[in-house]
């Protein structure tokens, strides 16, 4: 194992706690590299270069995904990751509604769907 | 004149001074209401909202813009108006680079680009 | 309530009865800007100007989002919405149909099937 | 030579009178099928079909290209060839603007950009 | 019927055996000409070419729809038929992984999750 | 420097000799790490692998960059570069004008001018 993946495998699980061993799980049979090369790459080295806090990070990756509008689940991820790091709901929210001037309003409406939904689900995970 | 269009166009101007005369004067005779709509809502709404400061709200849009990859003017203008109000370089091309990961090489290839162009012209500008 | 806001309801209500109930419902506590927003500014300013015809405008609409392809509730509230409004549904199809020319099989074929459920539905209603 | 060229020749020179040889002249060394299946799909079949008036299907193109924003080339050409076929400017210019809503307004911006530099080319053309 | 629709559906029972009798039946009401377009062209001109072999052609087909990004479904039929004209699992994750370079991770990722269920679906009928 | 380095360096100047050092030449000032990257993950990871050889993967790569539209530069890079290691013209044109299939006819125009403006510089060299 490289110390890429190792440093990466850690910010993953800041961000999403479990995460990398889903992947892991999910690739294994069909293509084991990609979840490899995801570790090491984004999580193992841009996401741990200086310059630039983790939070804003995360709202700017919010901010392309919603654009794109053709990666849901990744979406999803980064939401819920981003409060993990310390984002506010509020801060998710005015990103994606931003969204709205530079990629049009479905996109921000779709991207705030999936928005409430990660935040409807950690409120259930609270409430029980 | 609505007090959007007049909050929206101090607003504008704080990120790009001149913009807005310029981009009256290019679509008065086409659609004027475009460029008074973008005054209005983007920089009249959206981007005066609490929340998110205006530091972020542009290296969300830089972020957006890069993965896009279709709209290199709109790009440039922001980049440039991350630098009016006080987004560094290094914030710039650390969101552009970051692109890199949600959208692949050429689009943070062409964001780079793109940044090296706007900081070289104010790099001239500064030298006169 | 602005008068934008006013007149945005009730063009959106001849689109989509009950469509602005439900989305204010559905933003209520994540982002209720976003339903205004989308209230006052399409509906109450863009689709309600003179100079095109708003049966011309939602096929504008359709064939838009068809070809984007990363957006089908908006693209099948919009095929809804332009068969209220007087669209017949062979104006619909073939507008779908010629994206294949502009945007690629995949996006005119998702596209249709889009169409074909809204049809089916609404032909479920009127079975009722 | 096939009837579907024919009718397709037609077509496209009702559109945009001289294109046809331009673009055979410009695939001709590398690939002249692409110029040749042109003329064949898009202009000898779908934008000869019933249910839809060739204006509508040009304003629909004209909004699916500003929405898609990495295609100036076809879209200057659809938006001269719509004001060849009797489609007003200001209907064009009320399509574009329209996209701001559903794809944003770097997408609108750029589309009305390509309209502007359209009309006033014609301008200069009709001054001479 | 056309030579182009007949040989288009001998080409595409060879990809999808199936696929044409269940296109023209999920279009015969809506739109019956997208299927028959659909057979014709993409089928019965161009998959029909010579000068790139047809396993080359749905290689880069899927890398296409990979990065696109937009339609899971073409996505998934075109690695199922991939396989059914002597495309490897392997050639096919390659092509996938290499998109993480060229349109981003979470393209790879939503791509390489779609050939993952294509893959398993088709051992679950092997098992049978 | 890493072996990743050394290798994707190897890699790269076998599709582009020379192109390295203008990467790193050209954001030497302003992100040299984006051309780093570059170098390290996309050739000297991805494209070194097994299980699909460079040749195709170069295909791939241009039918992605064809079908997306919004990145010119490198699609033209990736056009010269499958030249250099042994694509013929045919190869590439054919892949270009599949893409009308799936991500539409302008998408494919655009990248088969790409494919001639390379071409044409290639044999103007030739004639030297």
């Amino acid at each position: 194992m490289t110390s890429r993946y190792e440093s990466g495998l850690t910010k993953l699980n800041e961000l999403a706690p479990g995460a990398a061993d889903s992947m892991m799980d999910t690739f294994r049979d069909v293509c084991p590299d990609l979840a490899k090369y995801t570790i090491e790459f984004p999580f193992g080295e841009v996401l741990q270069r200086d310059g630039l806090d983790f939070r804003t990070r995360e709202l700017a990756t919010i901010a392309a995904l919603t654009a794109m509008g053709n990666c849901q689940p990744q979406l999803k991820g980064h939401i819920s990751g981003a409060l993990n790091i310390g984002c506010t709901q509020k801060e998710i929210t005015e990103v994606i509604l931003q969204m709205s001037v530079y990629a049009g309003f479905p996109a921000a409406i779709n991207g705030m769907t999936a928005a409430k939904e990660v935040f409807e689900l950690l409120d259930d995970h609270d409430a029980e």
